[in-house]
């Protein structure tokens, strides 16, 4: 029932999906309204065999704050399709509805993995000449210290294998500069901790802000204040110069004819850093897949949210992450890793 | 003598400035190697009226460290420009050069007018479709708490006002939300110490990362390290888009045309987001006006960057910023103000 349109965007998500992503075998329980559902359902050609559906007349609103949502959403479809990924019945959930309920509902069932997080991490998917670059912390966790950083890295990994297909991915920490001494004292921690911790992980190093787009390393760990800033920097100067473009392409006569003979290469270009493509957000770190879509995803960004949580619960995701995890608990246990009694200076390498 | 190019893009940038700029009045003094700087003023037909040289045959080298380029960098053309602002023989100085030895070497000879920063804070003119938003700290202080956000606040508007023209420049602190309870301790305080401080400021409120393209506020405050990130992700990501739009064009013979076709209105597009044009970088909280230019800047772009120079010296830029970070000083000191004692939490509102 989630997101700026309700099923007549996420029922026509579950066709895309199936047309353009396959998913032999993947079958959905839609939560909310049934009439409105199964008004949806005939227009796409969906049965019963594909979707179950589970009726309620309760919804959590875009609007409501995370506290509200909690106290009172109780019934409602997001409730009800957490419920399903606890109880077992579902193997992954997606919404496109409001994000803090999500997450505060999400953490309230599910509880975390990952014991250093306070909530659930975003991840983004951001495009690169070589694909995709995983970003997180984009959002949730606003100070991180040198232990959730490492958690993201951890979950990030997976992720990238998990859903986008990298064998050994490479990890970097988000930082004002390359070399060893830079930055504050969570992100040299993360890095000592990175390289001396024994999780088999690809630590490649720092890497800088450029290096995002660049597609340097496979993940990029921050916290997610950075984070958050630099994916919303990226989508305003994305928006800044798409607007750039279209002025000057209809400025003159001759432009335009330009620019209609470019129009399928522009186009092209276009679908590489289309937000619909990449739409699809996990909350990691919760014992169990949740997935955010942008609340105004078309069926077709609607149906690449799907395909994520799709992959993550087929994947071995969650037991990778859990060994992972449980190393970093041990670690951090040592007396000479806690990073409390020993801040690590310019001179201690 | 600083830059990738020296002396043969620092001294057309000079005629460039007087070309493009005007600059009525404005003299200036070339510090370094004599024979390159003269061989140089032939070629663009610069006369002794406008330039005097100041001989010196020490450079400090674009990777020397700051700490040993303040050792031993004395006499160096960095040094001695920067030694001729102290004096009071130039109004300001612009380089080409190695940034952290200019850094160091500024804050040891002109020492800090804002005494809660650690360095020099470094502004970035970020295009918009408005005209530019000013963006600090970009660079030099990684945590940044309450006191230093404000002087950022109080350094960027003066700024704005004297160098982009922009009569009562409107201030926003970068966070990931707009709501006041957002982000962590140090922007709230921030906001609430702009608020409530009688600076005399106009005070927005905080903006997101996508805020930053859109010319929401004239200024954007936020700690270096955030700033830094932002400004190069946006680098990485313009790069990548410029990229992108170069293979779509040179695709296909069709698409090839069609760029030929709209290339003058693309042009004109690239000028309003390029580097060049937008040069010139001033080190804010000195006790004078020192601007650092891209060390792969063109003469245009240096030209750029001694414009910069010029407004903020001519203005009254100084005085202020003097006043202003004086009433913060004052604002401080009351305990009622006193961030370390009193944090704000959601429910002092």
């Amino acid at each position: 029932m989630g997101g700026d349109h309700g099923p007549s965007v996420v029922v026509p998500g579950v066709r895309d999906y199936r047309n353009r992503h396959g998913g032999e075998g993947v079958r959905f329980i839609l939560h909310g309204n049934e009439t409105a559902i199964r008004a949806e359902m005939v227009k796409v050609g969906l049965t019963d065999e594909v979707c179950i559906v589970r009726h309620t007349d309760k919804v959590v609103a875009m609007d409501e704050k995370p506290a509200q949502a909690m106290r009172r959403g109780k019934g409602s479809s997001l409730w009800n399709a957490i419920e399903a990924v606890k109880s077992g019945e579902a193997g992954a959930m997606v919404s496109a509805g409001n994000t803090g309920a999500l997450m505060a509902i999400s953490k309230l069932l599910l509880r975390m993995s990952a014991p250093g997080l306070e909530r659930p991490a975003i991840v983004a998917s951001w495009p690169t000449p070589k694909g995709y670059t995983a970003v997180l912390d984009v959002g949730a966790n606003i100070e991180s210290d040198a232990a959730q950083l490492v958690e993201f890295a951890i979950m990030g990994e997976a992720f990238m294998t998990a859903v986008h297909g990298v064998a050994k991915p490479t990890i970097g920490i988000l930082n004002v500069g390359s070399e060893d001494m830079k930055g504050h004292e969570a992100v040299r921690e993360a890095a000592r901790l990175l390289r001396e911790g024994g999780f088999g992980l690809d630590y490649y190093g720092f890497v800088e802000g450029t290096d995002i787009s660049r597609g340097t390393v496979d993940v990029v760990v921050t916290d997610g204040f950075t984070g958050n800033i630099a994916l919303k920097t990226a989508e305003g100067l994305a928006k800044f110069i798409a607007a750039l473009m279209k002025e000057a392409l209809t400025s003159s006569l001759i432009a335009k004819l330009g620019a209609l003979l470019a129009m399928s290469a522009l186009k092209r270009m276009s679908q590489k850093i289309d937000p619909n493509a990449i739409n699809g957000g996990p909350l990691l770190g919760l014992n169990g897949v949740v997935v955010k879509s942008h609340g105004g995803a078309t069926p077709g960004g609607f149906g690449a949210a799907i395909r994520v949580a799709v992959e993550l619960g087929r994947s071995d995701y969650m037991e990778q992450v859990g060994v992972n995890l449980q190393r970093l608990t041990a670690l951090l246990a040592r007396p000479n890793f806690s990073s409390a009694d020993e801040p690590v200076g310019e001179n201690t390498q």
